[in-house]
């Protein structure tokens, strides 16, 4: 931590931090410049608190220097966390796995063969929402756990996983009794109680970038998993707010290489919901891949203009099926290989 | 509903969109501009889903003409709603109330003594967190139930009324037994499962911006709450996030008169996460009456550097006092008042 | 400047680093800590480039201390910067003055007129844009240097003080030739060359904050035109960009205590581009006083829906006296006054 | 033009914006809906100014649906724009090319040096700043006409294509002497002066994208280029501002297939600016590429921590050989092929 006094701090004022310093029980060492003095707070093992010494007279700022988060750090773990789910699957290694599926669950049959189709273009995990986060109130709302179960169904018949969101800490259980992968939705990203029990589960957990999450923030909401000692957590890049209105959201595929530098934890991208615009999803799936994604969920439909939630942004099976022709190529590209499912 | 077709829209396309119309039940007006062609949807009841025809051939955009929202509009209401405590005091009215306090409940004593020098000073509701949302699984997460008891105590000794915030359901129906209003924080402002709940019950809610929410999220979020049968909400602008790191967050009050002229519901601003920094919270309460909000919502605490959580940004009591002395003038220049504790 | 290097450096890596502080002639204090070593650079007199050390192996970030302005700062200047024109009108004082008038000098006349409305309802500058930067190269660009001889014809007229933007350097010397203040819009804060040509004029300028322009980038644009010798610099905060679409830009009145604590230099606030809606800008105008603002820029026509340009964010003359009426009471509550014509 | 009428709008309030459309030559179409009527402005050729109908007694919000540039636009003209360069280098055909080059240039054999090496390496196009617009006033400021001059020389040696930057209208007739393609920064996206002289050069120019500049505005600033006879423009795309600290800027790569959608003119990515992080400069141009882009823009030096601008960001020549070899291989996944120097 890094104390920066203002320019014409008295030596009282700058003796006054230092005291305070090794009240808390560090040591401190001032360093005067020709603009200001700067005292640092040595052997910081991340416990100190700045408001203690930001409101004390002279002082003009803060620079806290020791990362928030832990666990999910490179410096705690270096090597590449790989999560692999009970098909084999593998996020986080040399494999690249592609999500796909509906928006929402809508019925036993639909997903049964929109899962078959899926199978058959490439992809390993099966998503849709059985529990609907939907902005307005009489939107609807999903099929609840009759949703799971024909997920589960899903499963039995392809040998897909499942994916699918919680909303609630007991959702996080109900979910966990179905899934292969636990979701944590973007609106749920600092749910704290909602991390807390999906990191008390054994399941897998998805958790997606908050709405303006910054990269620290998405790495601490997963501390709070791994802190509960479930240790398979995939990160997904979504797309944050801005201002164009050309796009629902702005995917932030620099935020792939940022969070492999500072976490060993595997990340994948959502192009779907990171630009809400179907004929733009093909692009931008092949941009986070040749970012260096470990992965990719897609929004697919059977007949998009009928989906009950997200149809703009959700791709017919064909273009879906183009995707996959393009995606293994550009994988290959940088030396990496698509997982395709065990047949 | 307007749906926009691409310059050189065919006569087919626009057929198929106005029979895709005609088949939803509504009455389609075509009218062809220089540049383009558009077509109205006549009867509009709101349910329309804008990606059935969004995803139609020659289609360049569908625009929203209708309001997402219902209850929480002016249009559905016009008068002022006005939230009344049971200790008498009014948001929505002509009254400004102030509610004051520390950032989370730190012990009975100290909670007691800050309650009453806060009363003095003209305050009407005591804030204070007993669940405290935290970025980091590290931080202290506050005292939980026996937080909720001490407030309790501290009503009763001085008469003023409480708020404190829920973080799930289940906490939604724990904070009811004890407050007088439920907190919803920015970070829940879209946990739907925590919305309904509050929704359910019978005690008024204080409902906080998100981060980077829109308005219209912000009212839908409310909309959740009125449309399960409680309409004692309060909204709250508490800054969002923005570029500029000089502050927490960017204080968004345009929001206040925006809100107003599109609800009927009360809003109130809190300086203090609006700002994040202390000497700016006084300048912004200022502001944020001048601007129309119904009330404010302000951090104090006896001793900020030695506080729990936000010390940096909780007013001293003397400042707090120097802002009620303040707030008072600038309500009356607007022709309002500050509503006072019944003494 | 704090040199933060990676956990794990190596003692080699850290040893690089202080030679490297050293061979640029200053001195370097290594701070061990639990979690990573920092390394201060001690005597920094604002000239060292971080890029040389950025890049060093083992090396996680750099953090400038000293700020990047010089001139501007209440560092190099602690007492307030009082801009006061030719005709007695202070900015910076304790005084508020209001500049009023239409987006664009559309005629003769038309500019008596409003200014002779304007400076009976109390308003000491008249604005008007004879040169105006329009997004698009089919809307109307001003009059050019006749809209300039118009509002001269308008200061003799009625004794206010006019400001009207440059858009280049050459418009720069032409405006100073007419005008008491010349404006540099949001869309030039960083052009350069006009800064410069300003900076060199003997004619106080008004320096909008760029759409996105962080404080300390509206301070480095203002130190330009110090660095060429102007010091008569009144800053205007007139919103940012965000992302919600009711208003045109997001009003950052914290910017205004935010500014006045950095800087010497007096800020006003221009509610009328802040929200870009005529009925949000009184409510807005009186909230920028009670933040501290040093004055305001309104946009007023006769008669908006017929104006040449920004019809839909003027005031009509009787909301403008409307606003004089409030502001005068605004500005009391807070100890200071609004200057009024000379008679 | 779609007028929304406010809910409960009278039917003489609706009948006045009837009129009022009729009244500037159009004719209008009144929509009743179940919550409020709308009133359709027919054959709209794009000069209706929404104001002077916002203002109206009884109109909510007023929605433009002619989009307001013209030329750039695909619906103004089809195929794809190929900007071709003197050397042969194409922009916007099937082709990629890669301008690549230092910041700034530095001195005669520097630049000499590096252009050997980047030609070497595949690149086609050299950039290097002559006149730098720098955010501080004390940063060094470029070589001037010198420094052109040394472009100069360098192209001579090795038919690359130069580009090189304009700060004012007078610097692009001198900049359009000495190079291939004329820069347009970021800052000066919206300099009108500027823009329109470019438009009268015969030189091609590189237009980038503004800090937080909307696609729309994008568009609107290359308008006002064609719109004065220059039809040679190419866009770049080099980030916005958002609110991670991790990265200067967020690139936003979901903005080139919007642009390819919507403009017929070639767009570029420059990773360098758009993320400010050597080590991410690689995976992002992969990316940018692999979106579609049809060009890159990459700072490269001999030696960045000495570079005299931007080192932080620019690669080492070795990196930009990494860079170089892994792009064709990315153009090649999706049907396309880096151009390479003539030899």
């Amino acid at each position: 931590m890094l104390v920066v006094m203002k320019h014409g701090a008295s030596e009282t004022e700058v003796r006054t931090v230092v005291d305070e310093i090794e009240k808390l029980g560090y040591e401190a060492r001032p360093m005067p410049g020709k603009q200001r003095t700067t005292v640092g707070l040595m052997g910081n093992d991340g416990d100190v608190d700045a408001a203690r010494i930001q409101g004390l007279s002279g002082v003009l700022e803060v620079i806290p220097v020791t990362k928030p988060y832990k666990q999910v750090s490179r410096e705690w773990r270096d090597s590449d966390t790989v999560v692999e789910l009970g098909n084999g699957v593998r996020f986080g290694g040399e494999e690249i796995n592609i999500i796909a599926g509906p928006c929402a669950v809508e019925g036993a049959e639909d997903i049964l063969d929109i899962a078959h189709q899926l199978k058959e273009a490439g992809a390993t995990v099966l998503r849709g929402g059985a529990f609907k986060p939907r902005t307005s109130p009489y939107s609807w709302q999903g099929l609840g756990e009759d949703g799971l179960k024909m997920l589960a169904r899903a499963r039995e018949a392809t040998g897909m996983a499942i994916v699918t969101e919680a909303l609630d800490p007991d959702g996080v259980d109900l979910v966990a009794q179905y899934a292969d992968i636990i979701q944590i939705g973007a609106r749920n990203m600092q749910n704290y109680p909602v991390l807390r029990r999906a990191g008390r589960s054994n399941t897998p957990v998805l958790l997606k970038r908050g709405m303006s999450a910054t990269i620290n923030e998405l790495l601490l909401a997963a501390e709070y998993i791994l802190a509960e000692g479930n240790q398979d957590v995939i990160l997904c890049e979504r797309g944050v707010r801005s201002f164009d209105t050309h796009t629902r959201n702005l995917l932030d595929l620099t935020a792939i290489p940022v969070v492999k530098s500072l976490s060993h934890l595997p990340i994948i991208a959502d192009p779907s919901h990171g630009t809400g615009i179907r004929d733009k999803v093909i692009p931008m799936a092949r941009a986070a891949v040749a970012a260096g994604a470990d992965g990719l969920m897609v929004e697919v439909h059977a007949n998009p203009p009928e989906a009950r939630s997200d149809g703009a942004q959700s791709l017919y099976p064909d273009q879906f099926q183009e995707l996959m022709d393009q995606i293994p190529v550009i994988a290959k590209a940088i030396g990496r290989e698509v997982q395709l499912p065990a047949s």
